[in-house]
């Protein structure tokens, strides 16, 4: 980019924007004025800059600083950073407010005409009629302000001395930042003042999701599963555990049923994995001893569900076990308690910001994760004078009373029960509902065909899987978890949507 | 598991085994010899476990050691190892050898006939027609051998005092692991003295790949997978980018064409994704400055290559870029440099061993990686002699010979050539053949919508991710690379379905 933009290569963007013709009246910014770009002596200072500057032509060496590196230590010095023109508050011809953001952080920039500062009154009028989330760059003069800011870098702000658009959002956006940012707290208040403020919903927002992923909270919950993540991946390394990926294209078996994604391979009958659990088994059947892996599940479930998606990030493990499936849990034990730590720990800025659009109380958990059998369980709502059938596998509403009743009696919303009835569930973890659930496997080729029969699948078509047990399989086990369903009950979101950057639901195929 | 395992629960769990038919009749080991398990006075020290045993029934709290943590300091003391039987040497009536391995790892368990060791002859017996790759459970003493060993543990042997079969393998496997794990060289060198050994075959490997994965070399290289994609993920993360999940599941463009899997969705005709590209982009128009991104790529191509999978892992990163596509030049120099560091440093075990059976020279790269223009490629093309077309796309032999003559003047295999004409590919990189490709990308929809157009697109049905370019987008740019593309190329290896764990190509959809 040159430091002086030509007038005319501005209008030349301007032609390719048929579909932006309210944005391109408003360029060059000093037309509006009634004045043109040549009386101006600070023409040079602002403008559109044509997308042929942008084209990796030139390396200017200038050097950009970072809106969230923006502290007091900076005061006085020139900087030059780019962001999102997020609000644009006229003053008077003279003066205007521009709050740059870029990334999870916003600050202000001001601008006042005068000679000294190199700023005219166009520059003042180009930079109010900028559309909203357009992108700018501004250089300007780090300043103390005299008054605490709204924006997130509340320490400074910019005294602009020359402000460019990189490149225009249209006049009207579909949804405004501002509304999509608001707390139910917010809206409340607003009403109980007589005032109607604007909410945006679920769909639209996900209509509009590269708006939407724009607030603050969705900025947060989103960075919140790299740190979920990251730690889940360093925690099983540092035990030793392989990485592996395994095949979401597979042969289609009987098994599948309506909730199976069909497709044809090259004109073979497909499907698409709905969870690596037998390759992930078939791994350790290949020597890996302890395997993880992270990856889409897919399901291809009819019906709407406030905690359900079609497509989803499968945390999965896998391990060779010696003797009991507490080797597994021991494993569920210190993972979680590590991810909980670091989320605690190190998310504080991210986990407030989730709080403040949507208000929750951080998850209770113990140092060393609590064990408690199905009996023990059953026992609790018993005492608690809840009816239940004796052996029968707990609905979710008694499941949430045994939450209830655990958090009650032992401060915590994480724990393991085990020893479920007819070692079909062998056990699970549930913060409030059940969000993990993992179990020995069967290790020999008879059992796992006749198990298979009884449950109805035809073994011949998961013949490979079931050989890969004949050729010498160690006992092992593990479990798998929904990503998504971790942030979910982790910041207690009310729709696992929130958690998924481009949710795929039976009725959402896009964006 | 008890200690004392009674030899009619070993004979039902034979009874399971309808087609172990050859293993069952082996056990109980002493019947073979004409006695019976009574008469045996250290028929407690071996048998076959039953698999109620292994069932999350108890703990006994015993400790097992790892085989690859066996070292000298170990001598003289009791341990119990699990393992595989990977090798079964009968020496007399009183003595015979099992290598045991476990992960990456072998020790030799020695098993000498004598009242003081508690060893009786049938239980020598039992141990030399284990079939080969049961899962073992070997109580003994650890010593220092006489001899050096071929395990990998060759420091020390163990002087076996129990031993338990865990798991049976069927007694005859369809491949020899001994066989899949043989090198070229061994092949011509037995060729030579006139003796013809068994080779496994590529297909007849992924045909039963849960044994032919037990091989060191397979160990290594999907050992190394993980090692990769930890670096990519700690050197990215270091750089602030946020690691982010797209969908696989997409609405069906009409730019998809034959090498897209088609499949339909709650009724909606549907597509696996070729790419994360434009959803990473969004997320960049989201306001994630810049990510990453690890998944499955789906490509339904038909013809089969040694270089091309169905379904591979992709390793995406998207940026904002203020002016230049060095700047994400500068991300690949950085992220590369610093896999190939690692793997060369922490790595080498893992290299030597996949160097046993594939010899390799390591690939060579440069501090700095070496940036060349296209014009400056072509150019040591003519100097060479080779004709070319001036503007032309560099073809597969043209690019090898560029890899080739950098080879000699810059020591390097990697580099990245860039300024590519007509900017339809503005660089790539590569170490002898393109890996990497990477550009800037357009910002704005008009652009956007004019050069799908002229790529012939409906560009209706890409209409979000257009419209998302029009809510302010800053200029980005970013690269795209397959996991095991780089592997292949690191380790030289012949064909990339080496580095899957269970590929995908058009004639493969199992195991």
């Amino acid at each position: 980019m040159s430091s002086e933009p030509p007038p005319s290569s501005s209008a030349s963007v301007d032609d390719l924007a048929a579909d932006l013709s309210a944005a391109a009246t408003l360029t060059p910014a000093a037309a509006a004025d009634g004045t043109t770009a040549k009386e101006d002596p600070f023409a040079s200072h602002y403008g559109d800059v044509p997308i042929e500057e942008i084209q990796s032509k030139a390396v200017s060496g200038r050097s950009w600083t970072k809106v969230g590196d923006l502290d007091e230590g900076a005061a006085g010095r020139t900087v030059l950073v780019r962001g999102a023109a997020q609000a644009i508050r006229p003053v008077s011809k003279k003066m205007a407010f521009v709050v740059l953001r870029h990334s999870m952080s916003t600050v202000q920039c001001v601008l006042v005409a005068s000679a000294e500062a190199g700023v005219s009154t166009q520059m003042v009028k180009f930079a109010t009629v900028l559309s909203k989330e357009s992108i700018v760059d501004v250089e300007g003069v780090v300043s103390l302000p005299k008054q605490s800011l709204k924006a997130t870098t509340q320490q400074v702000e910019i005294q602009v001395g020359k402000i460019y658009c990189i490149n225009r959002a249209i006049q009207t956006l579909p949804i405004n930042l501002e509304d999509a940012a608001r707390s139910e707290a917010e809206l409340e208040k607003a009403e109980q003042a007589g005032e109607k403020l604007a909410c945006v919903g679920q769909d639209t927002r996900l209509n509009y999701r590269t708006i939407d992923l724009r607030t603050p909270s969705n900025q947060a919950v989103l960075r919140i599963h790299t740190s979920i993540l990251h730690k889940f991946r360093e925690f099983l390394l540092s035990k030793d555990f392989v990485g592996i990926h395994t095949p979401k294209l597979i042969a289609r078996s009987s098994e599948g049923g309506a909730a199976v994604f069909k497709l044809l391979y090259n004109g073979h009958p497909a499907c698409l994995a709905q969870s690596p659990q037998l390759y992930k088994q078939m791994a350790i059947c290949g020597g890996f001893e302890h395997v993880f892996k992270v990856g889409p599940i897919f399901r291809a479930k009819n019906s709407e569900t406030h905690k359900h998606l079609c497509e989803f990030v499968g945390l999965d493990a896998e391990m060779e076990i010696k003797e009991h499936y507490f080797e597994v849990c021991d494993i569920i034990d210190g993972l979680f308690v590590s991810i909980f730590k670091h989320l605690t720990t190190n998310c504080k800025k991210k986990l407030e910001t989730i709080n403040g659009q949507y208000p929750f109380e951080p998850l209770k958990y113990l140092e060393k994760t609590l064990k408690l059998t199905y009996k023990e369980g059953i026992q609790m709502l018993k005492e608690a004078g809840t009816k239940i059938e004796h052996m029968g596998d707990l609905n979710t509403k008694a499941e949430k009373n045994v939450g209830r009743l655990v958090r009650e009696k032992y401060d915590t919303d994480f724990f393991i029960l085990y020893c479920y009835p007819l070692a079909v569930r062998p056990f699970y973890v549930m913060p409030c509902e059940e969000i993990i659930s993992g179990a020995q496997r069967i290790h020999t080729p008879e059992l796992l065909a006749k198990r298979g029969s009884e449950c109805g699948i035809d073994v011949n078509t998961i013949s490979a899987y079931i050989e890969s047990f004949s050729y010498g399989a160690p006992p092992h086990g593990g479990f798998g978890v929904g990503l998504e369903r971790v942030v979910m009950l982790f910041c207690a979101l009310n729709n696992i949507r929130k958690t998924s950057m481009f949710p795929r639901d039976p009725q959402r195929l896009v964006p």
